[in-house]
Formats: structure tokens, C-alpha cells, sequence
């Protein structure tokens, strides 16, 4: 990335960190390595992000419900789902060293340098033997890859190397109930499974017909090996998933008709359409017929948010191999027809978005340092541009002394607003030192009370982006700003 | 429990299951003990349970903040807070049938054999050795206890046991990211160590004044020997917890402040009154100083829904110790006094509630079979009776036929509310059925659409405790059902 853009981010986490939105895991304990923790404002931001993608996904179709899975599931699982034996990297140690590296990340480096060195024909060949192995899983050719190119530990600088090895990302645990049920148990490392597994309970309770859909929000684990950009890349993270299961033949219009709703979702925050763009996968997973990402310009460059795959039927079918369970549905329309292929194994588009992607979008998308100067006064505010029906504060009440009975005022506004809005109330320093507080949160209202509230029962609002203010009676606040932070601007 | 209790229970577990609240995880594989999914309207009614909560104790306290800190923690946190080496049961293995149990749990149940064979002086001579080992943790006193009360193994019959041993209750995992970092991280068995280690962060990025607060919702994890009682005791729960921080010897003041809210917290839903009690503790935990229960009586018996606890600095003392990170607050008021103490580990006042034994709590008080036969006519409904605020699907819309425009008119409805309201629209049946329909599953709304709907923009409204209807505008519905299902009437 360019140094602005490297810049840019560097300054976009340390406010995250210094307004409570997000914080290094265990930090007292000088931090465990790929876990964050959300502060008192990133609990709220991405609570409401998680609002946003329930209430679009299941509130808003009829045919689609949420359910919420245990992340411990029966070991059998991830052997029918693949996770077992193909969930894991090729990873290589330097002995000097003790640092263990992905033995294709150690190639990719090597290949980057070639190519800034202007061995253009030697990265080339690089690349396709590195594609060539790790397609086949020949491990010792990754191996002979790295001697041949002579690559040695950043750290040791030795090549003194181990094997390559795969190293599964899978997390596990022992289930030690019983003495002879100390059970490997895994951390799921996606909530995909937890739905396919219920998809004959919620379909036949919730007396579901198909086309319908599964939506699921959970924590995810993942044993990655180098951790990067912040909240990114974690080995703990959310996922909002959603299953939509259908009629084999027809997976293609309902690949189609999610990836532009998907996208759609992402627009309707008001983001520069530029911002984002689709990227068709060109090597598809074992499982899919069909695979987009979406992508964002973060700081760094054009990166994964969500992904729409279309997965056959392949975990239903694993799952009924595994389990000997019949995972079909019996169509009531086709059988009308007479069909004879009324009961079938259901196709299945998946929208899956990182919950931790999009928050680290919503606040790179957010960030702004404006200059304000004016002539010779220098000025200048950080603002984080939320929207409103994100904002993890949606107002706050700021009497313009601390005395005269304007606190007592801004506490009556406070009080009859706070169950539908989450507000703060602030008395301290100079307005302008309070507003650009707020500014510093993305707080998109600031309610300020002075002597004419006293008079009149009317405040000023000021705008956050805008730094407009506008005069308006108290009893319309609630209604005022009810209608600007409302879901309806989104999904309406 | 008595057999009517003991029946009543077994009705809820299996009407959970039934209509979609509750399903045993991994069921397809036969199961994974002591762990359970929520299926789709489980999720919903856990979800507005959280909010509740979050309400209550975030959103109408101002100086109460949330934060969602990660499952997996620095492990040297565990240390200090004592879960390393004092989380543990005493177990014990029987040789033959390989099986494990609790060795308490083994005497507890040769004492009750004691007992109910009249031999109450030898029940209460081996509940006194046994109290006083386990105090003491003798654990080759406790071995002895089953050897000579001569305690067999339930599954093979024999008294062929190993020696006891103490289990620890934390699940662990290897962060494997490097050769020379594969340390054990424990899933945090209680969300509370992660307000703890937050505290400063909180308190200085938040601008917080002591007392103030720190709540926060999230998964813990306890290897749980015995799984009991459905969703009451399981390997993966979920739990509420607010960690209060005051001036030291002002505790005893908010212990008593916490004590009454929480109760009322609960009784604001509604409930009988007389299935609520406080159970204070006797003995308490090393780190208390006032400890109470919120039991509630389920059909099994009164058991804890919720703890209030008086830690005293107990937490952020350990972790000033083990972290060496000053975890003080400077009190400005106190400084302002010129009191030399302006610096102190502050108190701690906890409310800890598990979410899935209130969402058991909330099944089991809803749920009621009520015989509606009239003369001869044989008639019975199964009704979940929620609080609106709280009920999954807040209103289904009802054409009252399948044809003549109902459907369209009824859809219109559905398509104006949704965005607000859960709701559900089905068509399927004679009207009566689908009411008894949403009646099992707690809907409080029937909105019926009719022949007269289509002349005069009217609808009725079945209200599903009492089972009366009304005539109302379509007009007034968001009104009306945003008024009976609205947060203020539980909140404000």
C-alpha cells in the first residue's frame, strides 16, 4: 500500500483503540497474538451491524429464519464436510530459528522479489511450479522449491529446514466426560456446518418450503499462522452466514438473485459504489458450481468482505453419507406434477460475510481527517461519517453550562429517549470540545440545551457532517431523530 | 421433582424441540452430550432476551457500558484469577465399566439411599465426612468414604475403583501459530476475566467515573461431567454478566442496590412472584464478601438463574499482581478532598446470569396446557404465554381464505410490519388451527383479514391469552401491536 494509504490505516486503528471500539486481547498480558476485543463502542457498532444483516436477511424474507448452533459439534462433522483432512496449510520450520512459515507464503516472497529485481522469466517459473505442488500436495517438490531458490529464515537467515508438513487450522479440545469418551472435539472453524446439520429439523418444524433459507450468526476459530492487518485475519472471529436451499436446476438464477441483493445490502450504507467490485473465482472449490467475492477497497488494497458460492449438494449428501440419515426434501409441487423426482437432496447458494470485515470496513469507510482551517485559524477534526442507523451512539444531550438548571433540562431529554436510542450525555469542557468529541465517535446528533430551552422548550440539533444546526422543539427530538436513524433508510 | 413436575418438564423439552426452540446439537449424528442449538425460534427468543438485558443494564444506565471481549484469553489470566489450579471436581473411575463420575456425586447418592431407607443417622454422619474432605480436598479421604460405605459402580456393578482425582472444568486448545508458541489457551470458562482485564481500558478510553460499569454478554465453557436437565447445565452456555466498580467500602450499598434490581428485572415480565426467592450464601467463595442467589422454581425444584456477588478487589488485585499493570482508579473527588487514599483497586459488585437458564426459565413459565372442552365438545390447547416484548414472532397475518384478493390484502399488511415486527403469514388451514397453531408457539397477535377487510380496511385482532377478538383499522395496527409489544412496559 502507498505510504499515505499505510498511513492512513495505521491512524485509523490507534483511534480504534483510543475510543473504546476495539482492543488488543489480554493487553495487560501484553496481548495474545490474532485476538482483538471490542470496546464499549465496538460492542454497540457491531451489534448494530449484526441488526442490519438480521433484519435484511431473515426479518425481511418470509422464507428465511436464524438459528443460533453450538460451536461444538460432533466430531464426524468436519470429516463429512472435508475439514478433517483438507482444512490445513503447508507449513515448513527453520530449525535455528524454531519459526514455523507457510511454506507457499516463503515462496510468494521469493517470487515478489524476482519480480522487483526484474527476473520477470525466474518469478514466472516460480509461480507455476508453486501452483503445480500445492495443486497436487506434493509436499517434498515445496520443499525442493525452497533449497533450489536458496530462501532462508527472515529470522535466522539460515536454510536449515524442516519438512514441509501440512498443519491442519482446526482447533481442538478434549470432551472428557467420561473416561472412555475423551473425544477429540474441534472449535468450528465456520458456522456453515451447524446449519446443514439442522437443515431437516428447522425445515420440518418451521414447516419450511423450498426455496428457503438458513441464517446463522456465531464465532468461528481458525489456527492461523500469520496474523495481519488488525481485525482482518483473527483466529477468533464472527461469522453471519446465510443458506438459502433449492430446487437442483435451478441454483443458477438464486446465485444470481443473491449476489446482486448481497451487494445491494453493502450499498444501501451510502458507500462509494466504487469502493466495492465483484471477483469471479476462476478455481473453484471442490464443493461449488459457481463462486463471487466481494470485494472492498480497504487501505490496503481490494479485499474479501463476503463470498456468494453456489455448493451443489454436496455437505447435505456428505452429511447423509456420514450420518445415514436421508437429507432430502420432499417437493409437494413437483409430486402434483407427478414428477418422480419429488424428493430430492436440495442445492444450496451460501452468503457468507466476515462480521469482523465489515466492521473494520464500516470504520476505514468512516475514517476522515478534515482541515477546517479558516485563514490564519488552524483547525482541524477527525470524524467518523457512520450511518446513522449504524452509529454506535446515536445522540448526545449537552447542556451549555453545568449550572441554572441546564443540566437538570438535558436530564429530562435523556431520560425520555434512552430506551429507544443509545445516547450519552456530556457536561464537560467547551461545546466545541464536546462536539468534536462526539465527531471523534461518529455520534450523528448532538442535542445542545441552553438558556432559550428554558424559555421556549426547544434545543439545537447539530449535524454531524454538516456541523449544521438547526433550532427545533423537544417534544419532536424523539421523532426527528427516530426517522433519521431508522432501519426503514436501509431497508425500507 | 413430583411425577406431575417431573411430566410437565418432559412436555416442555420435547414441545422445544418440537416447534422449533431448542434441538439437540449434532442430532443427526445421535448427538453430542450436554450441548443444544436453537433452532429458529429459539434464536428469536434468545436474542430478545439479550436485548432485554442489554436495556436494561446498558442502554438505561449511563454509567454503564458493554463490550464483547474474546472466548480465547491470555492463559496466564487463568492463574490469576485462581481457575488453574482451583476449578476443578474430585473424580473417580471405575476399572471395569471405565466410566467416570463426580465422587461427590457418588456419596450424595448413598446418602439420599440412606436416607430414604430411615438410616438418617448414617446419612448424616457420611454428609459430615464428606463436607469436611471435600473443605479439606482429602482426596484419598474421599476414596476411602466410597470404599467403605462400599459404593458400586452403577454400569458394572463392581467396587473396582481407581483413586480420586481432581478434574479441571476449563477446556483447552494449542495456539500453534509458531513452533516455539504452542501454548495451552483455555476457553474461558466465565465471561467475567475479560471485564477484569479490561477495566482500564474501559474506564480511560470511556471517560468512566467510579461507580460505573461493565457488562457483556458471551459464550463459557465447562467440561461438565454430568449433563443435566436439558439447557440447565452445559458444556457451551452463554452468560450476561456486569462487573460494578466502586470506592472500597461502599460495596455493601450497591451489593443491596443490585440485589433489588435484579429481582425486579424479573419480575417486571411478569411472573408469579412466589416462584422467585433470594438463597444467600453461606459459605462463600474466596473472592466474596456478600454473595446471594435469584432462584427461581422450576418444574424440577428452586434453582440459581442468577448470582450477585460481592468480589471485593479480589480480580484486579490478582491481576495487578500477575500482570504488574497498576490496576487503580485516581477517584478526582477523593483527590479533591485531599484525602491521601485518591488512588485505589477499586470493588467490585457482580450480577451474573446465564442465559440459557433463563431462556429455560422463560420456556417453563410460559408453558401451559389448558383443557378448553365445552359440554360435550372436547377441546384443549397447548399455549406458550410470553411477554409480548419477548415473544419470537410478535404477530401472524391470516387470510381468512385462500382466494377473492384476502391473500393480496393480507400480504400488504405483512409487507408494511415486517420491517418492524417479526411476524409470520400462513395460510394453510382452517383459521382455528392456525390459531392453536401460533398459540404453541407464544405469538401474542392474530391478525385475521376477511371479506369485510376488503370494504371497510378492517381487520381483527385475536389476542392469545384470552383468546377475544377485536375489530381495528389497518391503520392503527403498527400502533396498537408496537404499543403491547413495546420495551417501555417492561423498562420504563
Amino acid at each position: 500500500m502507498s505510504k499515505n494509504n499505510d498511513e492512513l490505516f495505521k491512524n485509523v486503528t490507534s483511534h480504534s483503540k483510543e475510543y473504546g471500539f476495539v482492543f488488543p486481547s489480554s493487553e495487560i498480558y501484553d496481548g495474545l497474538s490474532a485476538v482483538y476485543d471490542y470496546g464499549q463502542l465496538g460492542a454497540e457498532l457491531k451489534n448494530n451491524i449484526k441488526t442490519y444483516w438480521w433484519k435484511a436477511m431473515v426479518q425481511m424474507h418470509e422464507n428465511i429464519v436464524g438459528i443460533d448452533s453450538a460451536i461444538f459439534m460432533h466430531p464426524k462433522i468436519w470429516k463429512a464436510s472435508g475439514h478433517v483432512d483438507g482444512f490445513s496449510d503447508p507449513m515448513i520450520d527453520n530449525k535455528d530459528s524454531k519459526k514455523r512459515y507457510r511454506a507457499d507464503n516463503l515462496l510468494e516472497d521469493k517470487i515478489a522479489k524476482y519480480e522487483k529485481d526484474g527476473k520477470t522469466q525466474k518469478a514466472e517459473e516460480l509461480q507455476a511450479k508453486m501452483d503445480e505442488y500445492l495443486k497436487a500436495e506434493n509436499l517434498p517438490g515445496l520443499k525442493e522449491l525452497i533449497i533450489e531458490h536458496e530462501i532462508a529464515c527472515p529470522v535466522s537467515g539460515t536454510r536449515n529446514w524442516t519438512d514441509v508438513r501440512q498443519f491442519n487450522l482446526m482447533f481442538n479440545t478434549q470432551f472428557g466426560a467420561m473416561a472412555d469418551e475423551a473425544d477429540v472435539v474441534y472449535l468450528r472453524p465456520e458456522t456453515a456446518q451447524g446449519i446443514f446439520v439442522n437443515f431437516l429439523n428447522v425445515q420440518k418444524t418451521g414447516r419450511m418450503k423450498i426455496p428457503f433459507g438458513i441464517a446463522q450468526i456465531g464465532k468461528a476459530f481458525r489456527n492461523e499462522v500469520i496474523a495481519r492487518q488488525f481485525i482482518m485475519r483473527m483466529r477468533e472471529f464472527e461469522q453471519m452466514e446465510m443458506q438459502f436451499f433449492v430446487r437442483p436446476g435451478t441454483e443458477m438464477e438464486w446465485y444470481a438473485y443473491w449476489k446482486e441483493a448481497r451487494l445491494k445490502w453493502h450499498k444501501a450504507l451510502g458507500t462509494d459504489p466504487a469502493k466495492y467490485r465483484y471477483h469471479d473465482h476462476t478455481k473453484l472449490a471442490h464443493y461449488a458450481n459457481a463462486a463471487v467475492d466481494i470485494e472492498f477497497e480497504f487501505p490496503f488494497g481490494f479485499k474479501e468482505v463476503e463470498g456468494i458460492h453456489s455448493r451443489t449438494d454436496f455437505d447435505l449428501s456428505q452429511h447423509q453419507e456420514y450420518s445415514r440419515k436421508k437429507m432430502q426434501y420432499f417437493d409437494p409441487e413437483l409430486n402434483a406434477e407427478g414428477k418422480p423426482y419429488g424428493n430430492y437432496v436440495p442445492y444450496v447458494i451460501e452468503t457468507s460475510i466476515g462480521l469482523d470485515r465489515m466492521f473494520l470496513l464500516t470504520m476505514c469507510n468512516a475514517y476522515e481527517e478534515q482541515d477546517l482551517s479558516e485563514g490564519d485559524k488552524q483547525d482541524s477534526r477527525v470524524v467518523l461519517k457512520f450511518h446513522p442507523a449504524l452509529a454506535p451512539v446515536k445522540a448526545a444531550v449537552l447542556p451549555l453550562t453545568k449550572k441554572d438548571g441546564l443540566p437538570e433540562k438535558a436530564r429530562e431529554i435523556m431520560d425520555k429517549m434512552k430506551l429507544d436510542f443509545n445516547m450519552q450525555y456530556d457536561e464537560k469542557d467547551a461545546i466545541g470540545k464536546r462536539y468534536r468529541r462526539q465527531d471523534a465517535i461518529g455520534t450523528p446528533f448532538c442535542i445542545t440545551v441552553d438558556y432559550q430551552s428554558l424559555e421556549d422548550n426547544t434545543v439545537t440539533i447539530r449535524h454531524r457532517d454538516s456541523m449544521e444546526q438547526e433550532r427545533v422543539a423537544i417534544d419532536q427530538l424523539e421523532s426527528i431523530i427516530g426517522k433519521m436513524v431508522s432501519w426503514k433508510n436501509l431497508l425500507g
